[in-house]
């Protein structure tokens, strides 16, 4: 099947630690600089000749990132008992901007667009994503 | 399904301006570096166990961005009254790229070859992918 | 379909020929910097709240590239008449990965995980990768 | 002798043409997606343990940028009759950096300021930069 | 001055936070993935042909690195006090190394390597280095 | 000191292998992807704008590469008895880039250039550079 894609990235920087021998050392208090791209994926074009316009993807990434931007995501209430992986973090990312995505926030009928994908990037060697449909 | 790829990459510098209010000061004219990604798709390998030759894909990519390459896209005649956004150009190397694959210019069968993808990167922070069925 | 993945890379300098004209200088021993990524796929995270241990997945990378590692691929017994291009490297690192999933090596029942793609990079300009579901 | 350095980078997209034989293609109006890194070099931390703010050097950087942000340089009076070569605006966004960090503008008194070096890239193969003492 | 460098890269996930209102959000346990360079420079390579041996460079780089992996720098008894900035880590880290080369522990007498630099970026798009003699 | 800097990047894929112990598994015939930037320094720019010309540059880079490229060094007679390690080559293209640059096929009377720095990176963690005035 034939598609579009359009991908922006952005930044944060936080702290948090995880519970499980798995985590090793990871268990400790650590932080990460994650790099993160949100791709949009639709089968056809709009009028203008884009899949969502790029400035606004970039202002809803940005929304989406800002409540974890320089905090410690182990003190935030939406990450009660929750381990904040890297694979984690990408379906909470993924479902806010599925609901901006929805609703009409990247200027294109919600309806028009296919699926999404996030990716984090945790360091140079290792990152994570995900991927699903808006329908 | 199992799939091999094998991707190229090149670029150019162009300059172009788009109509529509929603492109705020990307109305004006303005330029890009695009940084343009060729991916072949094949279910298996050839008997020299390539999915393509590497250089004759760059030789491919290349001839399809010359006509391009230091050109204001506003005044091409093919780009006429078109919007040659980031996402428009991924298609249109696409049909450019799958012509030469369908007549085996990349020195295999072109029915051997199932899709392609092109990325076209527009700056550290954005870029947009077109991928479809050759066939 | 709703997907996960993690990926990991690591790397390796290696020598190695291309037997057949349409490699052209190739068929000279020269050599690559390897530079391979690995993707693992799966549909649910775990209790942890990963797809695989990036620790582990990291272990297993390392262990399928150490007997290639600074050597001339021409002399390797599991390489004998075969072209080892970049595209057969990813299928080749593929069976090795993959039958470590399948095995639960990376910490997780094999069965939980869709599939794997492995992408090799040969320089900035040119790259292959094979996927291909574990089951 | 002994140095610190802080840098920071962003990106704009223009639209220029130069005059001379000698650039060929690049005489045709044409455009650059231009990748940007200042860094600013001290002997010695402040008192907060920093070169400069790296908030405030974004700000410095992004306003020094606006006025060249999608536009045809050709077009812009502080240009004219000017080949704006890489090169070129590398010395004038030094010109625009110093004096900011001259006046203070870095959050801390330029005297303690010992140097600036701008960096522009134009491609994944091509770059340029300046660096001259602020004093 | 005519000079040869050899430079080896490793990562870090730290968390800490910063005192002082210039850092505005960054007062907040926060967190990095710190990607760390350090390149060593020496006027003459030596009869292996070498600056340094690639290996236990990155070897030295990572036993300095080890004590801050995966922890939160606030807490470590050598930061106490002290804001560790991006800048402020590039001198530690300098210290440790300089300490390493000058004692000979990358496999050459440290009175023939002429000095060391450490870069430490912290995102995409901010980073920060120290550089300095050796003697 | 003022300086301007235009730099310039290609790549070579070659096989050779080192004697001395210090190198462990290099000793055996491998390989590397080499990834080389030039950069040529002077302190005024040219009547056109420019230190040199990017084209040019990057035909006397190609031409300086050309005679490694798919070939095993370890069988080049000017390499005859020599480890040809990532330093070692920074040199020996100094040298060849260098002699170019002085006879003028850069554009540019050789006299107006400064210096010249080779970087070579051999993999994405480790890489040299040489540099040297021309004069």
């Amino acid at each position: 099947m034939a598609l579009y894609a359009v991908e922006v990235s952005d930044q944060i920087m936080i702290a948090h630690s995880f519970r499980g021998e798995i985590f090793g050392p990871a268990q400790n208090v650590h932080g990460a600089t994650f790099v993160i791209r949100v791709a949009f994926f639709a089968d056809k074009l709009d009028a203008h000749g884009i899949v969502v316009d790029i400035a606004r993807a970039h202002e809803v990434l940005k929304a989406a990132l800002a409540p974890l931007s320089y905090r410690n995501l182990d003190q935030l209430p939406q990450f009660a008992g929750v381990n904040t992986t890297t694979e984690f973090l990408t379906k909470y990312l993924f479902d806010q901007l599925a609901a901006a995505a929805r609703k009409g926030e990247l200027g294109r009928d919600g309806r028009e667009l296919a699926s999404i994908r996030v990716t984090v990037a945790e360091s140079p060697v290792a990152r994570a994503w995900y991927e699903a449909p808006l329908w």
